[in-house]
């Protein structure tokens, strides 16, 4: 039996699922950043010779996915489930990117929080006994997600400080039963949290409560405090969210100045005029596989919380006057 | 250990949930159908008071939900996780509509075999021994999924006949580790099938050829024959979609002629003129909940196979030249 506690969001896993292999293809704005020359690939064109966005997303999530296997040294057929999503209407990338795999699927909305929360799912499948081997994939491109849920990239509108910078790539994790070296020890489960954020240009305001909520509920059910990992990481709050995440988290009796950072704060340096930061379903999912992982298998970090977040947003119910539900999942990654 | 083998798509559940309570409110066409009188609840307003179609299509998901947990005798604080998704672009009714329950939310995307794909991941999680009580919903709702995906209904554009009628209504399972008559045996997980279809009004078409495949799985993984089911249940593939499963899986060599139908068939009448038949999310659910599980209930069948089909259609696709994939999950209900 595994160990969640009535009332409780997190689950430990009896037999914490092993990260065998990843694969981070990032677009060319992403590869001028810092985690430029730590990407598995950098695609310069960001339409990637295909004739629409979409068509490329899809194409990063297809090369993503089948790197990813390939470095697993297995075929797709020894995989599983693949737990998949991204940010477009019905998951465009996902569904045309994944569709050649023939692998059974299980389709997520997540929004941003997509790498959390097919992470997630994947360890549950495994430690249930369900699985061997579950790919957990995501994807997001600045000018797909621009054209659906602002404006066309055309109009050229104007970005206030507060806009977030959509990360184009793709990142793919591959988790075993027993083979490899970083392990899920434990997932907390996020609840939607809407606190009347109406501004499709501040989703780090939006999607901080979702972070706090979470967090708070990870450290209560688990008796940690933040000084228990090495770091932890929210996933795209960017400037504005992550600095409402360190003030509110004070007030709830955690401090996160010492070991906090945030991947929308990660993927992009103050210089790419990237105003908040990054955003979208890659910026955690890269930033995992490019910067997170690889600390925790140098041995800079021993143990990791990493809590991606998402928006909820829909153009349609913003347009008719809805704030933005959001909401956040966190994992602890392990040596 | 659960009895998945190696290469198979199926799983059997160690411990099998079971359904605790349901609920289906419908709108009011599917209240004029031959299910009109087993609906739990049935508006008249497909607007139900609200200013918009989408919030209408939030309420029912609200509503359903609430009465479903209702009916369990538990409160929404006693739900380990809510597994929910609809149609609409970000899975919006789903988003807007369950914010305010405050469960741990696990965000699907699966069109309309949303309802299978929800049952099929509650059961998981519960049979894995992460959650005692777990929710399982999904809506849909005629005019927001018209104007999302075809016409404005304003336009009035005609509907060939091989168009399915998207249904209104949403329809919630609450799934119990121990309590509860009817229980999940097992469930096949389906993989992305796209034969080419690009035409938009014959979702039964697309779709399919995603139930063939699934329906197959399941037979070869378990040794079954259609025979060992009192009935067999695809979701929303209409009567074009449901005479391709008849003829193709005789061709497999398996005899779907005496205890197969489809719920796009059972929810509406030849005289409601909607051509092919229901479709949506909510048109497996509705059946399940109104038809299917009263006569497993009533003892009429023992064990049933449901198998919801959902076109994982993208507008913004379609118009680039793409052509529909689908999936279907086939899940056993026994009592």
């Amino acid at each position: 039996m595994r160990t969640k506690k009535e009332g409780n969001q997190t689950v430990f896993f009896e037999n914490p699922p092993h990260i065998l292999s990843t694969n981070a293809i990032a677009g060319s704005k992403e590869s001028q950043g810092p985690l430029g020359d730590s990407f598995d690939e950098t695609v310069q064109d960001d339409m990637w010779g295909e004739k629409s966005w979409e068509k490329a997303e899809s194409k990063f999530m297809q090369q993503t996915v089948l790197s990813a296997i390939k470095k697993s040294g297995f075929t797709p057929s020894d995989i599983d489930y693949i737990f998949a999503g991204d940010l477009l209407n019905q998951c465009t990338s996902t569904n045309y990117g994944i569709r050649v795999f023939s692998i059974p699927f299980i389709g997520l909305y997540g929004a941003c929080s997509t790498m959390g929360l097919s992470i997630k799912m994947a360890a549950m499948a495994i430690d249930g006994g369900y699985a061997d081997r579950c790919a957990a994939v995501t994807s997001s491109h600045f000018c797909s997600a621009e054209r659906q849920f602002r404006f066309p990239l055309e109009y050229g509108g104007q970005r206030p400080p507060s806009a977030q910078w959509t990360v184009t790539g793709s990142a793919c994790v591959i988790l075993d039963k027993d083979k490899g070296e970083a392990k899920i020890e434990c997932a907390t489960t996020g609840k939607i949290v809407d606190r009347g954020i109406t501004d499709a240009n501040n989703m780090g305001a939006a999607m901080a409560p979702a972070a706090i909520d979470c967090l708070t509920a990870h450290f209560a059910d688990t008796g940690r405090t933040p000084q228990d990992y090495d770091a932890i990481f929210t996933g795209d709050l960017g400037k504005v969210g992550k600095s409402i995440v360190i003030d509110q988290m004070a007030e709830n009796g955690y401090d996160l100045t010492e070991n906090y950072n945030d991947c929308g704060c990660v993927i992009f340096d103050e210089s790419q005029d990237v105003h908040s930061g990054g955003s979208g379903c890659a910026c955690s999912g890269l930033v995992l596989c490019a910067h997170i992982l690889p600390k925790l298998y140098s041995g800079e970090y021993k143990k990791v919380l990493f809590v991606p977040t998402g928006a909820l947003m829909s153009t349609t119910a913003v347009q008719q006057g809805e704030s933005i539900p959001s909401i956040a999942h966190a994992i602890s990654i392990m040596m």
